[in-house]
C-alpha cells in the first residue's frame, strides 16, 4: 500500500482514544489499514466503546484501558473477538512491551512517561506525540532511545518540520533551529491588555483547533516553551542554537539553517495527519488525502521577531535550558498547575509566568534529572512551590 | 577544511573567468582554497590576465583558452610556471578530458555543450551552471551523464533549490516542483504597458543583478521558461508537475511537494556562493560567509500565481515540454535571436515570445533530439525562422 514500504509495519498505539490516537487511526485508515499495518495493543483511558471498536477494526492483539476501573466494561465490549484485555499501569506496560516494531506514544502528560520509556526501552521506534518524554524527563528519555537503539520521530508538527528539513543534510553543518510560533490570540496585544484576559479569550487560536490546555498554552506562549526545550533534546542543539519566529499563519511549520546559508523549510497546511503519517511511515512518505497548500491563494506569509517581555515563557525556556537538570520538568509542572489555577479563576493571565519563574528560581540549585525517581520528586515539589506563589497572589488580591 | 571531506576533491572548472566561474573561485577561496580542491584545469576566454593570476593562484595543472587567437598571450603570461596551456575546442576538450572527480560547468551558451558532454561521458560529477546542456540538448545530456555514472548537482539558485528540497526524501513521492520567480520588473504591468517598454526597463532586475541576456529573460520570464524544461530533465518530471509561482522577494528559491501534504522549501539570501558551494561540496555543505536570512527583517513573503497571458513564455515553455525532442533547443535558439533583435531596437518587447512562438510552431512536426547533429540542426533552423519572423515584423511596423 505504501510505497517502499513492502511488508506491513507492527505498531501499537498507546492512547488511541485522544485527539493524536484518533488522527493516527484516522491516517492508518488511509494508508492501507490492516494490509500496512499489524496493529499490537491499542490504550485507551475511559471511552471503552470506541476503544473496542478501534480494537476490532485494526484486529489488533491486545486491548488496554488505563483506567482498572474500566476492565470489566472492556472485557464485556470485547468478549468472543479474540483480542486480550488488560487495564492499569500494568497493561500499559504489557501493551508497550509487546513486540512492535513501531510505537506511536500518544498518552498525554506525565501518565505517557512510563509506557513510552518501557517501549524505548526495547528498542522500539518511537512516534512521539507525548511532551513530557522530552520537557520533564528529557536526559533520561534520549539516554533510553539511545541505549534501545530504537529510532525517535517527533509527531508534534513542529519537530515533524524541523526532523523533514533535517533528513538528507550532514548533521554537522545545522547552524540553527527556527521554530516558527503562531504568536497566538494575544500576539498584538499590550501587557496591560494581557492582564485582563479571560480564559474564554484564551482559547480563540487563530490557525488550530485544539485542547484548553493547548490553547491556553498558545496564549501565554508556554506551548512553544516546551517545544524549545522537546527541540533541545531531540535534535541536540544548545539553546542559542534554538531561535523562536513569530509566523501568524502557521503555514511555515518549521525551518533549519545551515552554515552555507541555506535555510531548508516545511510547509502544510494545519492538519497533524501529515506529521503522523511521516512519523509511522518514515524514511518513506504515503499519498495522504489531505489539503493541499495554494501558495497563490495565500497570497503572503508574514514573520515577526517574537517579544519576550510580553511573553515570559520564551525567556524561562531558554533559563531552563541553560540551566539543565529537572528545570524542565520544574518549568512543565509549575505551568500546569498555574493553568488549572488560570482556568478556576484564582490568578490572572500574566500571573501563570510569574508562578512558573518563581519555582524554577527556588529550584536554580543544580539538582540534576538523571533518574524517574529524580524528575518526579522535581514536578511534585515544582507544583508545590507554584501553588505557594498562587496562594500568596490571591491572598494579595 | 570542510566537514566530512577529508582528501581534497579533483576539480576542472570549464570557464572561470565568467561570473559563475569567478563566483566559484570565491568559494573555493572561502572553502579552504588548495587545501580542500586540487584544481587540475581552468578555462576562459579573452580575459587572459584573470586567467592567468587565477591558475597561478589556485596551482592549476591546465589554463586553457577558448579563443585560439589568445594562445601566446596565455602561453606568455604562464611561462616558467609549470602550468601547461592550451587553446580552442581542442583545449576545452583537454580540459574536460583530465581526471577531475567533479567539474564545474559554467561556460555559458552553446559554447559549454561540447566540454560538459566530454565531462560527462568519462563520468565526472558535474556542477552545472550551462543551460544549453538540458534546455536544448536535455535528452542527449540526461543519457549522457547515466551512461556516465557521474553525480548531476545544478547551480542555478531555483535548481540547487529543489535538489536540496528532493535530498532525504522517496523519490516516488515527489507530488510537485514548485519553481519560484519573481516576476521580473514588469510583474504587475498590463499587456498594453508592456508593449512600449524598453531594453532599459526590461534590465532593471528588483532582486539580482545580472547580465543584459539574463535580465531581459528576466522580464519576459523566459528565463523561468528555460528553468521549467531544465527542471524536468533535471528531476525527470512530467510538464504538469511543474507548478510557477510568482515571489517576487526571491527569498524561497523554490519548493517541492510531496503526496503526503508536505511541501519542503529551501530558502535563502539572493546568493549565488550558497547553490555553488553546494554543488561543490555535495553531500556536505561548508560554512560559508554569506549574508543569513533575517525573518523579523524580512516581515513578510508574497505570492501570486503567474498570468501566462502576459508572460506567454511560461505556456510556451509548457507547449514545448508537452511536444518533447527538439522544441526545447528551439525555444532556447529562437529567444536568443529574438532578444537580440530587441537589443538592437528591431521588434518590441512583446514581440519576442510571438518569434519563438512562429519558431516553435513551424517545428511542431516531431522531430527527435537524440543526437547533437540533431540538436544543432534543429538550433539552427530555428534561429532562421525567428529571424524570418522578425523581418516581416520590422517591414509591417
Amino acid at each position: 500500500m505504501i510505497p517502499g514500504m513492502t511488508t506491513p509495519r507492527s505498531l501499537t498505539v498507546l492512547g488511541s482514544t485522544g485527539s493524536i490516537g484518533t488522527s493516527t487511526l484516522d491516517v492508518l485508515r488511509q494508508l492501507g489499514g490492516r494490509d500496512a499495518f499489524d496493529i499490537l495493543a491499542l490504550t485507551g483511558a475511559d471511552n471503552i466503546e470506541l476503544l473496542a471498536a478501534q480494537a476490532k477494526e485494526f484486529g489488533a492483539k491486545l486491548a488496554v484501558t488505563a483506567n482498572d476501573e474500566k476492565y470489566e466494561a472492556l472485557k464485556v465490549a470485547l468478549a468472543g473477538t479474540g483480542i486480550a484485555v488488560a487495564a492499569g499501569k500494568n497493561g500499559l506496560t504489557e501493551a508497550a512491551e509487546m513486540d512492535a516494531g513501531w510505537v506511536m506514544a500518544a498518552i498525554a502528560g506525565t501518565p505517557g512517561l512510563a509506557p513510552t520509556i518501557t517501549a524505548a526501552k526495547r528498542g522500539a521506534d518511537i512516534a512521539l506525540a507525548n511532551k513530557e518524554c522530552l520537557v520533564s524527563a528529557g536526559d533520561v528519555f534520549i539516554r533510553t532511545i539511545k541505549q534501545g537503539g530504537g529510532k525517535l520521530i517527533p509527531v508534534d508538527s513542529e519537530h515533524s518540520a524541523i526532523f523533514q528539513c533535517l533528513e538528507g543534510n550532514p548533521r554537522q553543518s545545522l547552524e540553527r533551529i527556527l521554530l516558527t510560533a503562531s504568536g497566538g490570540p494575544f500576539r498584538t496585544w499590550t501587557k496591560e491588555q494581557m492582564a485582563g484576559v479571560t480564559v474564554e479569550a484564551a482559547k480563540a487560536h487563530p490557525n488550530w483547533s485544539m485542547g484548553l490546555k493547548v490553547s491556553i498554552g498558545s496564549a501565554t506562549m508556554f506551548n512553544k516553551a516546551l517545544e524549545m526545550i522537546e527541540a533541545k533534546f531531540l535534535f541536540d542543539v544548545s539553546a542559542e542554537q534554538i531561535e523562536v519566529i513569530i509566523h501568524p499563519q502557521s503555514i511555515i511549520h518549521s525551518m533549519v539553517s545551515y552554515h552555507d546559508g541555506s535555510v531548508i523549510a516545511q510547509l502544510g497546511c494545519p492538519d497533524m495527519r501529515t506529521a503522523i503519517s511521516y512519523a509511522l511511515t518514515y524514511p518513506e512518505r504515503a499519498p495522504l488525502n489531505v489539503d493541499r497548500l495554494d501558495f497563490a491563494k495565500l497570497a503572503k506569509l508574514d514573520f515577526e521577531a517574537p517579544d519576550e517581555q510580553r511573553f515570559p515563557a520564551l525567556r524561562l525556556a531558554r533559563t531552563a535550558l541553560e540551566r539543565g537538570g529537572v528545570q524542565g520538568a520544574v518549568l512543565s509542572a509549575a505551568d500546569e498547575t498555574a493553568f488549572h489555577a488560570f482556568v478556576e479563576g484564582r490568578i490572572s493571565f500574566l500571573h501563570m509566568a510569574e508562578a512558573v519563574e518563581f519555582a524554577m528560581d527556588r529550584m536554580a540549585d543544580g539538582r540534576t534529572a538523571n533518574s524517574m525517581d529524580d524528575i518526579i520528586a522535581a514536578d511534585q515539589h515544582a507544583r508545590i512551590l507554584a501553588e505557594d506563589y498562587i496562594a500568596q497572589t490571591e491572598k494579595a488580591a
